[in-house]
Protein backbone atom coordinates (compact mmCIF):
# COMPACT_ATOMS: atom_id res chain seq x y z
CA UNK A 1 0.00 0.00 0.00
CA UNK A 2 1.51 3.06 -1.01
CA UNK A 3 0.72 6.77 0.13
CA UNK A 4 2.03 9.09 -2.23
CA UNK A 5 1.22 12.88 -2.05
CA UNK A 6 3.60 12.71 0.33
CA UNK A 7 7.38 13.82 0.23
CA UNK A 8 8.38 12.39 3.17
CA UNK A 9 10.96 9.56 2.72
CA UNK A 10 9.27 6.21 3.00
CA UNK A 11 9.69 4.00 5.11
CA UNK A 12 7.75 0.97 4.23
CA UNK A 13 5.04 -0.17 6.70
CA UNK A 14 3.69 -3.70 5.69
CA UNK A 15 6.65 -5.53 4.02
CA UNK A 16 8.28 -8.61 3.76
CA UNK A 17 11.17 -8.31 6.33
CA UNK A 18 14.51 -10.08 4.95
CA UNK A 19 14.35 -13.87 4.81
CA UNK A 20 11.38 -14.35 7.03
CA UNK A 21 8.72 -13.32 4.46
CA UNK A 22 6.20 -11.55 7.34
CA UNK A 23 5.62 -8.04 7.54
CA UNK A 24 6.15 -6.22 11.04
CA UNK A 25 2.53 -5.59 10.58
CA UNK A 26 1.88 -9.59 10.35
CA UNK A 27 3.89 -10.93 13.13
CA UNK A 28 2.04 -8.21 15.71
CA UNK A 29 -1.48 -9.24 14.13
CA UNK A 30 -0.17 -12.96 14.76
CA UNK A 31 0.82 -12.25 18.35
CA UNK A 32 -1.96 -10.06 18.98
CA UNK A 33 -3.83 -12.81 18.53
CA UNK A 34 -2.36 -15.03 20.19
CA UNK A 35 -2.53 -12.96 23.57
CA UNK A 36 -6.55 -12.60 22.49
CA UNK A 37 -7.28 -16.64 22.18
CA UNK A 38 -4.95 -17.14 25.76
CA UNK A 39 -6.96 -14.16 27.20
CA UNK A 40 -3.79 -12.53 27.87
CA UNK A 41 -4.56 -9.18 26.28
CA UNK A 42 -6.90 -7.82 24.05
CA UNK A 43 -5.03 -5.43 21.62
CA UNK A 44 -6.35 -4.64 17.86
CA UNK A 45 -4.76 -3.11 14.68
CA UNK A 46 -7.19 -0.23 13.71
CA UNK A 47 -8.53 -0.22 10.40
CA UNK A 48 -6.58 1.88 7.69
CA UNK A 49 -8.87 5.11 7.93
CA UNK A 50 -10.53 5.91 4.60
CA UNK A 51 -12.36 8.72 2.90
CA UNK A 52 -15.64 7.16 0.59
CA UNK A 53 -16.93 8.66 -1.98
CA UNK A 54 -18.82 6.23 -3.65
CA UNK A 55 -20.57 3.12 -3.02
CA UNK A 56 -22.29 0.95 -5.40
CA UNK A 57 -25.38 -1.18 -4.14
CA UNK A 58 -26.03 -3.96 -6.44
CA UNK A 59 -29.14 -5.62 -6.03
CA UNK A 60 -28.86 -9.23 -4.33
CA UNK A 61 -24.60 -8.86 -3.77
CA UNK A 62 -22.10 -6.67 -1.45
CA UNK A 63 -22.36 -2.80 -1.58
CA UNK A 64 -19.10 -2.15 -3.20
CA UNK A 65 -17.29 1.21 -3.03
CA UNK A 66 -15.75 2.17 -6.13
CA UNK A 67 -13.97 5.57 -5.01
CA UNK A 68 -12.17 6.10 -2.13
CA UNK A 69 -8.99 7.87 -0.67
CA UNK A 70 -6.35 6.94 1.87
CA UNK A 71 -6.87 9.37 4.71
CA UNK A 72 -4.08 10.09 7.50
CA UNK A 73 -4.33 8.46 10.71
CA UNK A 74 -5.10 10.78 13.68
CA UNK A 75 -3.76 7.86 16.21
CA UNK A 76 -1.14 5.36 16.34
CA UNK A 77 -2.37 1.93 14.79
CA UNK A 78 -2.39 -0.37 18.00
CA UNK A 79 -4.36 -0.03 21.07
CA UNK A 80 -5.64 -2.35 23.89
CA UNK A 81 -5.77 -3.43 27.09
CA UNK A 82 -3.47 -5.51 29.09
CA UNK A 83 -3.61 -6.16 33.10
CA UNK A 84 -6.27 -3.31 33.21
CA UNK A 85 -4.03 -1.02 31.80
CA UNK A 86 -4.33 1.37 28.48
CA UNK A 87 -2.28 -0.07 26.19
CA UNK A 88 -0.89 2.03 22.96
CA UNK A 89 1.79 1.76 20.01
CA UNK A 90 2.99 2.25 16.73
CA UNK A 91 5.13 -0.13 14.76
CA UNK A 92 7.51 1.00 11.94
CA UNK A 93 9.60 -1.00 9.61
CA UNK A 94 13.32 0.12 8.46
CA UNK A 95 15.69 -0.63 6.07
CA UNK A 96 18.10 1.64 7.00
CA UNK A 97 21.11 0.68 8.82
CA UNK A 98 21.95 3.74 10.51
CA UNK A 99 19.16 5.50 11.33
CA UNK A 100 15.03 5.90 11.64
CA UNK A 101 14.04 9.04 10.09
CA UNK A 102 11.52 10.96 11.90
CA UNK A 103 10.05 11.92 8.66
CA UNK A 104 8.00 8.51 8.52
CA UNK A 105 6.52 8.80 11.85
CA UNK A 106 3.82 11.51 11.58
CA UNK A 107 3.36 14.46 14.33
CA UNK A 108 -0.01 13.98 14.53
CA UNK A 109 0.88 10.59 15.87
CA UNK A 110 3.52 11.92 18.18
CA UNK A 111 0.85 14.16 19.55
CA UNK A 112 -1.48 11.24 20.08
CA UNK A 113 1.42 9.46 21.93
CA UNK A 114 1.78 12.85 24.06
CA UNK A 115 -1.96 12.63 25.04
CA UNK A 116 -2.36 9.08 25.97
CA UNK A 117 0.93 9.19 28.08
CA UNK A 118 -0.42 12.10 29.81
CA UNK A 119 -3.58 10.13 30.88
CA UNK A 120 -1.53 7.09 32.26
CA UNK A 121 -1.40 4.99 29.16
CA UNK A 122 1.70 2.40 28.67
CA UNK A 123 2.89 4.12 24.92
CA UNK A 124 5.79 2.79 22.79
CA UNK A 125 6.98 2.14 19.27
CA UNK A 126 7.79 -1.01 17.85
CA UNK A 127 10.37 -0.84 15.49
CA UNK A 128 12.03 -3.23 12.97
CA UNK A 129 15.11 -2.99 12.08
CA UNK A 130 15.22 -4.94 9.19
CA UNK A 131 18.53 -5.00 8.75
CA UNK A 132 19.49 -6.34 11.53
CA UNK A 133 16.84 -8.50 11.86
CA UNK A 134 15.72 -7.45 15.21
CA UNK A 135 12.20 -5.70 16.52
CA UNK A 136 12.77 -2.67 19.00
CA UNK A 137 10.20 -1.46 21.72
CA UNK A 138 11.04 2.46 22.08
CA UNK A 139 9.37 3.23 25.67
CA UNK A 140 7.15 6.81 23.58
CA UNK A 141 8.22 8.96 26.36
CA UNK A 142 11.79 8.50 25.12
CA UNK A 143 11.40 8.75 21.89
CA UNK A 144 9.46 12.28 22.53
CA UNK A 145 12.35 13.28 24.79
CA UNK A 146 15.04 12.80 21.89
CA UNK A 147 12.61 14.00 19.16
CA UNK A 148 11.67 17.15 20.97
CA UNK A 149 15.72 17.73 21.45
CA UNK A 150 15.61 19.17 18.03
CA UNK A 151 18.98 18.27 17.42
CA UNK A 152 18.58 15.28 15.02
CA UNK A 153 16.26 14.48 11.89
CA UNK A 154 16.32 10.83 12.61
CA UNK A 155 16.81 7.88 15.45
CA UNK A 156 20.77 7.31 15.55
CA UNK A 157 20.89 2.98 15.47
CA UNK A 158 23.61 3.39 18.35
CA UNK A 159 20.52 5.31 20.18
CA UNK A 160 18.33 2.77 19.06
CA UNK A 161 20.50 -0.01 20.39
CA UNK A 162 21.05 1.42 23.56
CA UNK A 163 17.36 2.91 24.86
CA UNK A 164 15.24 0.08 23.15
CA UNK A 165 14.35 -3.16 24.25
CA UNK A 166 15.24 -6.32 21.88
CA UNK A 167 11.62 -8.34 21.57
CA UNK A 168 11.62 -11.95 21.34
CA UNK A 169 10.02 -13.77 18.65
CA UNK A 170 8.59 -17.60 18.60
CA UNK A 171 7.02 -19.14 16.23
CA UNK A 172 3.52 -18.32 17.89
CA UNK A 173 4.77 -14.96 19.13
CA UNK A 174 6.67 -14.22 16.65
CA UNK A 175 6.80 -10.39 17.96
CA UNK A 176 6.42 -10.93 21.72
CA UNK A 177 6.36 -7.09 22.58
CA UNK A 178 4.06 -7.58 26.04
CA UNK A 179 7.24 -9.71 27.02
CA UNK A 180 9.14 -6.59 26.70
CA UNK A 181 6.25 -4.09 27.53
CA UNK A 182 6.46 -5.88 30.98
CA UNK A 183 9.59 -5.82 32.13
CA UNK A 184 10.06 -2.15 30.57
CA UNK A 185 6.87 -1.00 31.91
CA UNK A 186 6.70 -3.00 35.32
CA UNK A 187 3.07 -3.74 34.20
CA UNK B 1 -24.25 4.15 4.55
CA UNK B 2 -25.77 0.57 4.21
CA UNK B 3 -24.19 -2.74 5.05
CA UNK B 4 -26.64 -5.58 2.59
CA UNK B 5 -26.09 -9.18 2.80
CA UNK B 6 -27.60 -8.92 6.08
CA UNK B 7 -31.05 -9.80 6.91
CA UNK B 8 -31.21 -8.48 10.21
CA UNK B 9 -33.27 -5.63 11.49
CA UNK B 10 -31.88 -2.44 10.40
CA UNK B 11 -31.10 -0.06 13.27
CA UNK B 12 -29.48 2.82 11.90
CA UNK B 13 -25.85 3.85 12.71
CA UNK B 14 -25.13 7.27 11.19
CA UNK B 15 -28.87 8.95 10.67
CA UNK B 16 -29.93 12.21 11.99
CA UNK B 17 -31.89 11.97 15.54
CA UNK B 18 -35.76 14.00 15.46
CA UNK B 19 -35.31 17.07 15.25
CA UNK B 20 -31.77 17.61 15.66
CA UNK B 21 -29.90 16.90 12.60
CA UNK B 22 -26.87 15.16 14.20
CA UNK B 23 -26.35 11.89 14.22
CA UNK B 24 -25.02 9.85 17.68
CA UNK B 25 -21.88 9.36 15.73
CA UNK B 26 -21.22 12.77 15.13
CA UNK B 27 -22.01 14.04 18.44
CA UNK B 28 -19.76 11.32 20.02
CA UNK B 29 -17.13 12.80 17.61
CA UNK B 30 -17.86 16.28 18.74
CA UNK B 31 -18.11 15.68 22.01
CA UNK B 32 -14.61 13.61 21.66
CA UNK B 33 -13.26 16.26 19.98
CA UNK B 34 -14.13 18.63 23.41
CA UNK B 35 -12.59 15.99 25.51
CA UNK B 36 -9.49 15.44 23.48
CA UNK B 37 -8.72 19.41 23.42
CA UNK B 38 -9.81 20.26 26.70
CA UNK B 39 -7.22 17.47 27.54
CA UNK B 40 -10.43 15.38 30.13
CA UNK B 41 -9.63 12.34 27.74
CA UNK B 42 -8.33 10.19 24.36
CA UNK B 43 -10.89 8.41 23.05
CA UNK B 44 -11.49 7.95 18.95
CA UNK B 45 -13.85 6.40 16.50
CA UNK B 46 -11.82 3.38 14.91
CA UNK B 47 -12.23 3.81 11.27
CA UNK B 48 -15.02 1.98 9.37
CA UNK B 49 -13.24 -1.58 8.28
CA UNK B 50 -12.55 -2.43 4.79
CA UNK B 51 -11.11 -4.86 1.95
CA UNK B 52 -9.60 -3.30 -0.23
CA UNK B 53 -9.30 -4.84 -3.76
CA UNK B 54 -8.11 -2.44 -6.67
CA UNK B 55 -6.07 0.80 -5.67
CA UNK B 56 -4.90 2.97 -8.79
CA UNK B 57 -1.98 4.66 -8.33
CA UNK B 58 -2.61 7.86 -10.69
CA UNK B 59 0.68 10.35 -11.66
CA UNK B 60 1.36 13.40 -9.47
CA UNK B 61 -2.38 12.51 -7.92
CA UNK B 62 -3.67 10.89 -4.69
CA UNK B 63 -3.96 6.63 -4.93
CA UNK B 64 -7.76 6.12 -5.53
CA UNK B 65 -9.43 2.93 -4.27
CA UNK B 66 -11.18 1.82 -7.26
CA UNK B 67 -12.93 -1.61 -5.52
CA UNK B 68 -13.45 -2.79 -1.92
CA UNK B 69 -16.14 -3.52 0.16
CA UNK B 70 -16.99 -3.13 3.76
CA UNK B 71 -16.20 -5.56 6.24
CA UNK B 72 -17.61 -6.78 9.27
CA UNK B 73 -15.68 -5.17 12.86
CA UNK B 74 -14.72 -7.65 14.82
CA UNK B 75 -14.54 -4.80 18.27
CA UNK B 76 -16.32 -2.00 19.02
CA UNK B 77 -16.05 1.34 16.78
CA UNK B 78 -14.72 3.76 20.53
CA UNK B 79 -11.96 3.10 22.21
CA UNK B 80 -9.49 5.41 24.32
CA UNK B 81 -8.18 6.33 27.95
CA UNK B 82 -10.01 8.31 30.47
CA UNK B 83 -8.17 9.00 33.85
CA UNK B 84 -5.74 6.58 33.35
CA UNK B 85 -8.11 3.91 32.65
CA UNK B 86 -9.17 1.89 29.20
CA UNK B 87 -12.29 2.94 27.85
CA UNK B 88 -14.26 0.85 25.51
CA UNK B 89 -18.05 1.28 23.91
CA UNK B 90 -20.37 0.82 21.15
CA UNK B 91 -22.76 3.06 20.15
CA UNK B 92 -26.38 2.68 18.11
CA UNK B 93 -29.48 4.58 16.95
CA UNK B 94 -32.62 2.78 17.69
CA UNK B 95 -35.90 4.01 16.01
CA UNK B 96 -38.42 1.78 18.04
CA UNK B 97 -40.22 2.75 20.53
CA UNK B 98 -40.45 -0.59 22.14
CA UNK B 99 -37.31 -1.98 22.41
CA UNK B 100 -33.76 -2.25 20.83
CA UNK B 101 -32.91 -5.63 18.98
CA UNK B 102 -30.02 -7.66 19.36
CA UNK B 103 -29.46 -8.51 15.84
CA UNK B 104 -28.32 -4.84 15.33
CA UNK B 105 -25.26 -5.35 17.59
CA UNK B 106 -22.77 -8.28 16.34
CA UNK B 107 -22.14 -11.21 18.74
CA UNK B 108 -18.55 -10.61 17.91
CA UNK B 109 -18.85 -7.25 19.33
CA UNK B 110 -20.24 -8.78 22.08
CA UNK B 111 -17.79 -11.47 22.73
CA UNK B 112 -15.12 -8.35 22.10
CA UNK B 113 -17.01 -6.03 25.46
CA UNK B 114 -17.03 -9.95 27.31
CA UNK B 115 -12.57 -9.74 26.86
CA UNK B 116 -12.51 -6.07 27.77
CA UNK B 117 -14.48 -6.61 30.77
CA UNK B 118 -12.79 -9.12 31.76
CA UNK B 119 -9.07 -7.70 31.66
CA UNK B 120 -10.08 -4.48 34.01
CA UNK B 121 -11.93 -1.76 30.93
CA UNK B 122 -14.71 0.43 31.31
CA UNK B 123 -16.80 -0.75 28.88
CA UNK B 124 -21.06 0.33 27.94
CA UNK B 125 -23.18 0.51 25.39
CA UNK B 126 -24.38 3.78 24.38
CA UNK B 127 -27.94 3.68 23.08
CA UNK B 128 -29.58 6.69 21.38
CA UNK B 129 -33.75 5.86 21.77
CA UNK B 130 -34.81 8.45 18.77
CA UNK B 131 -38.11 8.13 19.27
CA UNK B 132 -37.58 9.51 23.05
CA UNK B 133 -34.80 11.52 22.07
CA UNK B 134 -32.89 10.01 24.86
CA UNK B 135 -29.62 8.79 25.30
CA UNK B 136 -28.40 5.92 27.26
CA UNK B 137 -25.56 4.82 28.77
CA UNK B 138 -25.67 1.11 29.74
CA UNK B 139 -23.17 -0.79 31.31
CA UNK B 140 -21.54 -3.95 28.76
CA UNK B 141 -22.29 -5.83 32.23
CA UNK B 142 -25.54 -5.37 32.30
CA UNK B 143 -26.29 -6.09 28.77
CA UNK B 144 -24.65 -9.26 28.76
CA UNK B 145 -26.17 -10.01 31.63
CA UNK B 146 -29.36 -9.80 30.21
CA UNK B 147 -28.14 -10.96 26.79
CA UNK B 148 -27.10 -14.17 28.48
CA UNK B 149 -30.65 -14.98 29.77
CA UNK B 150 -31.47 -15.67 26.37
CA UNK B 151 -35.34 -14.73 27.21
CA UNK B 152 -35.65 -11.92 24.86
CA UNK B 153 -34.23 -11.05 21.39
CA UNK B 154 -34.21 -7.16 22.49
CA UNK B 155 -33.73 -4.75 25.32
CA UNK B 156 -37.62 -3.80 26.42
CA UNK B 157 -37.47 -0.19 26.30
CA UNK B 158 -38.55 -0.40 30.08
CA UNK B 159 -35.64 -2.55 30.95
CA UNK B 160 -33.38 0.49 29.18
CA UNK B 161 -34.91 3.04 31.29
CA UNK B 162 -34.86 1.11 34.35
CA UNK B 163 -30.97 0.01 33.67
CA UNK B 164 -29.69 2.64 31.65
CA UNK B 165 -28.27 6.12 32.69
CA UNK B 166 -29.74 9.00 30.64
CA UNK B 167 -26.49 10.70 29.20
CA UNK B 168 -26.59 14.66 29.10
CA UNK B 169 -26.54 16.96 26.37
CA UNK B 170 -25.02 20.66 25.54
CA UNK B 171 -23.82 22.12 22.97
CA UNK B 172 -19.63 21.50 23.46
CA UNK B 173 -20.86 18.81 24.76
CA UNK B 174 -23.63 16.78 22.50
CA UNK B 175 -23.15 13.28 24.22
CA UNK B 176 -21.52 13.79 27.05
CA UNK B 177 -21.21 10.28 28.05
CA UNK B 178 -17.80 10.48 30.24
CA UNK B 179 -19.88 12.67 32.60
CA UNK B 180 -22.53 9.69 32.65
CA UNK B 181 -19.91 7.49 33.09
CA UNK B 182 -18.05 8.97 35.79
CA UNK B 183 -20.72 8.40 37.73
CA UNK B 184 -21.57 4.92 36.88
CA UNK B 185 -18.36 3.56 37.33
CA UNK B 186 -16.92 5.91 39.78
CA UNK B 187 -13.89 7.01 38.43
Amino acid sequence: MKYPNSNKVYVRPNVSAGNRGMSLEEDINRTSRYYLTEDIAVIHKKPTPITIVTVDYPKRSAAKITEAYFKLASTTDYNGIYKGKYIDFEAKECESKTSFPFSSIHEHQINHLRSVIKHGAIAFIILRMTHYDKDFLIKASDFIEFYDSGTRKSLPYAWIEENGFVIPKSYTKPCDYLKTAEKVFEL
